[in-house]
């Protein structure tokens, strides 16, 4: 089972929480200034300190484009990283909890994701990876500085923590923006679904640290996890406080939701977004038994378009053909 | 059971076939030259004639307005019916196939409605009850002119016959203004669901008799009889021709309505009118297997807001509150 398929902590308002570091070998280039020839050598020395009997290997240069965009859609591969040219791989382990980018931006972008609140499984297990990793290989360190990254914005402890939030009451009240501006006051960043520059699908924004030098990976830690628990709770008050008339429509458009992606034999990826906030919500308020949240979960990312291809006994040969089979999906996803 | 719980003949097109017979009393003035007094007269003559036993008497100056409301839901009266003031009163059998006006525009009004395409068994239904008043009750009758009414649209047999038909595929192809229009060049009108000036909700479409005078019965029924023919076949031939996407696509649109019925607990009777359109499409198709055509028709009705209110343990007394009641009376129409 993939991390995205387990049910996590606090599932009423989080995703998933994700721990990245970023780390460069001594010795070699940074970016583009690393030879083919260089970068294969980086590839395999991390692979091998990785050990590869744990991990599952694929090189970027040779995979199809459907395989590459899946990884993306499971936030296993930075969209950057799968448009980007030269050799370079992915190594994940089973359940794609832990992966490693080698030779993207940086030679080496660890990351742990989990699913729900779990700052501290996720900052123990990307240490544990992280420890072998340094072990293993001569990783490019500064005393003052800190680790050595690409992009000064890494530069330091090279941590980057995010949790991927639902906020369906938040967005409802039109909260979002001045949330965003708060947590850019205390150095926290919040973004929509798939990082940087896209919208928020879902209801679903990813908050995460935006300094990585001149604090310690405690501190980045703590900041984020007190933040996220004041949103969670303002979230949860908001939620509460709809009664009435108010709390009968909410429901009605939870319930309508739920009668469309189980019945509906074409669903398109964007209307499969929107009932998604809904029935998320619904499950939350205990107004949807019929599907648990890690179910749902698991179909926001099999019901991406590459992902939803490579899930498929025959890939779809129309737009109307792949909105057949996610219907086909969410269908199976329910119990009863 | 009401007559609109009943299946009729060619459920997949015809909703209900209705005769209607338009009478006066020899002796009494007419419509609006009716005194109180008379009207009075009127009315128990005609209920006498019809034997009381059998009928059920509605004073429309004494029923409350819902209740007078759910009767025009019902097509038992017009709404003229229950918009004039004075004596009126209305007589209905059991299962409310046959019923009587007295002193609506005529003295008298009888009307046999029943399910699906049925003129013959109508127009029997309607003679017999007709033949019964006759027998009892002195009719004004000119042997040239033949029964006379108070607009001469209704003189000669003073016979309406109409046919209620759901054609969503001609309406979906815009085919209906021609329609109406070939229609009216052989003296049938069409219209929409509650008669003159109606709009056409649900795709439900009257086609009855302009001419009344000239024609006997027999030829009146006959070409309404060929006429409908026609447009049934024209309809069937039209569903039958959506393939491929398109068809996918229409069955996608069916489910769809058919899960918002099942999970929405909020639904106008607006927006029950645009579900009942596929659903009903879709139970001719043999997509929709978990409500009988029947009990659609049925809930045609019982989902109008007088017919909803009269039908509930309590009176909703908010916009919501009806439209939950509509939502659990629809869930409960459900058989699985």
């Amino acid at each position: 089972m993939a991390w995205y398929e387990v049910k996590g902590n606090d599932a009423d308002t989080v995703v998933s929480t994700r721990i990245r570091f970023a780390r460069n070998l001594a010795g070699f280039r940074f970016d583009k200034g690393l030879t083919a020839d260089d970068a294969r050598t980086v590839i395999d020395r991390v692979g091998k300190a990785l050990g590869e009997a744990d991990f599952t290997r694929t090189d970027f240069d040779k995979v199809s484009a459907v395989e590459a965009q899946s990884l993306v859609e499971q936030h296993l591969a930075s969209r950057e990283f799968a448009a980007k040219k030269g050799p370079r791989a992915l190594f994940r382990n089973d359940n794609k909890s832990v992966s490693v980018m080698a030779c993207e931006e940086d030679h080496i972008r660890l990351q742990c994701i989990l699913p729900g609140l779990a700052l501290r499984d996720a900052y123990r297990f990307a240490c544990e990876c992280d420890d072998a990793l340094d072990a293993a290989l001569d990783i490019a360190f500064d005393e003052k500085l800190g680790y050595l990254t690409h992009c000064p914005t890494n530069l330091g402890t090279g941590l980057r923590a995010s949790v991927m939030l639902f906020l369906p009451a938040i967005a409802a009240e039109g909260g979002i923006p001045s949330l965003a501006r708060q947590l850019a006051q205390i150095g926290l960043t919040m973004r929509g679904l798939y990082g940087e520059g896209s919208d928020s699908r879902g209801c679903l924004y990813q908050i995460s640290n935006q300094v990585t030098l001149g604090l310690s990976e405690e501190e980045i830690l703590k900041k984020l996890e007190d933040a996220v628990a004041t949103v969670i709770e303002r979230e949860r008050a908001l939620r509460r406080a709809v009664s009435g008339e108010d709390a009968e429509r909410r429901a009605d458009r939870i319930h309508r939701a739920e009668g469309i992606l189980r019945y509906a034999t074409l669903i398109s990826s964007e209307e499969f977004f929107d009932h998604f906030t809904d029935i998320k919500l619904g499950i939350a308020l205990g107004l949807v038994t019929s599907i648990s949240d890690e179910a749902l979960n698991a179909l926001l990312i099999r019901c991406l378009p590459a992902t939803l291809t490579l899930g498929a006994a025959k890939p779809p040969e129309s737009g109307t053909a792949r909105d057949r089979l996610r219907a086909e999906l969410i269908h199976n996803a329910w119990e009863v």
